[in-house]
């Protein structure tokens, strides 16, 4: 083999990799480390004394002065691309407004709804991308960006273009969603039936046909679709091989999570009223619990996730920040991953799993992403820190040294 | 009088105020507003179509279009001058571990006050920094800094000297505060007199003649200092001249709050456990109540501070962040507005307010900021925002567009 086809393109060393990789224990530390990368994926991720000789010869070395490295960051679970914000309504709440009174001030989900339908895609890309750069800012590669403020296929489509987009004007990842079974649309308010049907007769198809859609999402609640009528969206991709996740058991239990491991689904997400036989079901087939504290917080849940019953069945747990302009305005993974723990009770080896190991596999990307390992996409976050605890620990308080997507 | 010492130095135009003023409603917000500074004092705030014809002759303006400015941000209760962080703490705790298990492991605020005297100033310094950029990130332009980890005169002399030097190095005005009665040092630890006669007799004279202090603070509880061992501090702090405030009731109602108010203290802080008649007595006294969402948040406290008696009785509320190493990493106002409003149920104007006016009064400091009023320093923060309340609605996010400190 030719010298310059086995050097490094970049080589990181004087590091201290926390790896996640799964035959590791913990993090998969490791201490007086390197990390070599060549077209954009990782070729080394080890002990800096073992690093193969020709990977020495880097075109670029850089020293990390004992900086921390994990995976880039993997927000899993974004309503990301959306138009306006809620701030007006969540002011009215504290005022002790009730629920009708901010249907009357225009809030809810109908305002997203109609900003979202109104909205240009000039207009919504430029809304979201002081979002997505709050993401970036802390060291976040992979982001996943769900549809449901359209309702109807144009307006769906505009908002799965412009995440497509994102990932074209920002160096990240990004993994789009179609949620369109996450509320019923005004002009369907009586007819559930029917919108189901279009939903499955024409979004889905379309999306599909278009390559919109990494995967298709519904919102199982008594607010929203039943377990049956997301069985019925659930078929449909399946129909168009697109894999499913679910939006399960955040307000009560309708055996959300079993119906998502029913389907193999890529995970469920909230869980709060989650119960035994659905964590069991979701160890089973291998769908991750995607936590979010975010929400939990925001709308002042009382009710814990499971964590305990999923940590004894061996449920994956994912975190996410769930970013949407009515439950959770929140665009800080590190902040997610403090109230993982101070809310959930979760570890520090829980939590920064979370957003990388685990989110990668909640998002069907593990192959590519989520662990410091050879073959990998070099997605890798840098920190000023002592011990990745300080990730977890700190609140409202970054300290990203450098973000680097696909070895860039 | 000539025009040159009439026009301004610098007049921001096209804006909306949130003034704060006292004798206007809500925020005294101002919609098509110019406010305009000469010699780093506010000289006008206002509509901008009475803006008086002289000022409009500024030497810079600036168009805000349409842009929202609040006074800058101020947090009246910090411990931001630390050393080492007690993450490692923090994830034990998380793993299951004992208080003993974390005292064996060097946790504890004992390690802090190790950690203290064991740090140069300039290292002090050091770790500081970056705390302190993240609060001026968003927008802050006062912070109070309490000692209390020295617990001899030495290291505490240290921590103020590294609090009064950031204020140097940065465009921020700082505020000290000498909480020599913070915990009771290893060297006095079955002698909780000998500290107090050492901290009145030595400690205090020497900090006050070096001008280091500009209030005596004191915790008050079962785990630190009685009442009486309080008022015998704040005793020998009114011999000095010195304002006092208070740590009082955060873990159970010792009647902090009324001995704050029965020596016209500047503010008690914490305060999940007050009473009515410590609420009436603090709003007789003008003595603000300090409420700290994060350190609440963080020790999973579940007893809320009575903020409807509070209001009852015209008790001022200010926020902090009150960032420890122990028991509140936090570094950002906006998260605490947040938290105040989740998880304390206070409005949007409450959080708004209790981040500048009500904190400057907390601190003394009215009449000098808080507030957008002619005559007071041209300390601003100038947002990305559509309303105030988006301010305390998002999570993890920094809308700032600038900050300015004294006019610059
Ligand atoms: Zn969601
Ligand atoms: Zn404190």
């Amino acid at each position: 083999m030719p010298v310059e086809s086995a050097a490094a393109d970049r080589l990181w060393h004087n590091a201290r990799l926390a790896t996640l990789a799964a035959d590791r224990p913990g993090l998969g530390a490791v201490e007086a480390a390197a990390l070599a990368v060549k077209d954009g994926r990782i070729v080394y991720a080890g002990p800096e004394a073992d690093l193969p000789a020709p990977l020495r010869d880097a075109t670029e070395t850089v020293d990390c002065q004992g900086r921390w490295i994990t995976p880039g960051l993997i927000d899993c679970h974004t309503h990301l691309v959306h138009a306006g914000n809620r701030s007006r309504e969540f002011e009215l709440r504290l005022q002790g407004a009730s629920y009708e009174e901010i249907a009357r001030a225009g809030g809810g989900i109908v305002s997203s709804v109609e900003a979202m339908r109104a909205a240009s895609e000039e207009r919504l890309l430029e809304e979201t991308l002081p979002r997505l750069d709050a993401l970036l800012a802390e060291g976040v590669t992979t982001v996943e960006i769900k549809s449901g403020y359209g309702l109807d296929l144009a307006s769906e489509r505009k908002a799965l273009r412009v995440a497509r987009r994102l990932g074209t004007v920002r160096p990240v990842s990004v993994v789009t969603t179609f949620l369109g079974a996450h509320a019923l649309p005004p002009e369907f308010k009586n007819d559930k039936a029917g919108y189901l049907a279009t939903l499955v007769r024409d979004m889905l198809p379309a999306l599909a046909a278009e390559g919109l859609a990494d995967a298709v999402d519904g919102f199982c609640e008594g607010i929203a679709f039943s377990p049956d009528e997301i069985a019925h969206v659930f078929d449909a991709a399946k129909r168009f091989g697109l894999p499913v996740k679910l939006h399960a058991d955040q307000l009560s239990n309708l055996q959300g999570g079993a119906l998502a491991a029913r389907y193999g689904a890529l995970s469920a997400d909230h869980l709060e009223y989650t119960d035994e036989t659905g964590a069991a079901a979701m160890a089973a087939a291998g769908t991750v619990a995607v936590l979010l504290p975010g929400a939990f917080y925001f709308i002042r849940e009382t009710k814990k996730p499971p964590v305990d019953l999923f940590r004894r069945h061996g449920t994956r747990m994912a975190l996410a920040t769930d970013n949407n302009p009515g439950t959770s305005p929140l665009t800080s993974l590190l902040l997610t991953m403090n109230m993982a723990a101070t809310l959930f009770h979760m570890t520090v080896d829980e939590c920064v799993a979370g957003v990388t190991r685990e989110a990668a596999r909640a998002l069907g990307r593990l192959k590519d992403t989520g662990t410091l390992e050879a073959g990998k996409f070099a997605d890798l976050a840098i920190w000023d820190i002592e011990r990745p605890a300080d990730l977890v620990y700190r609140m409202g308080f970054n300290p990203l040294h450098a973000r680097i997507w696909r070895g860039q």
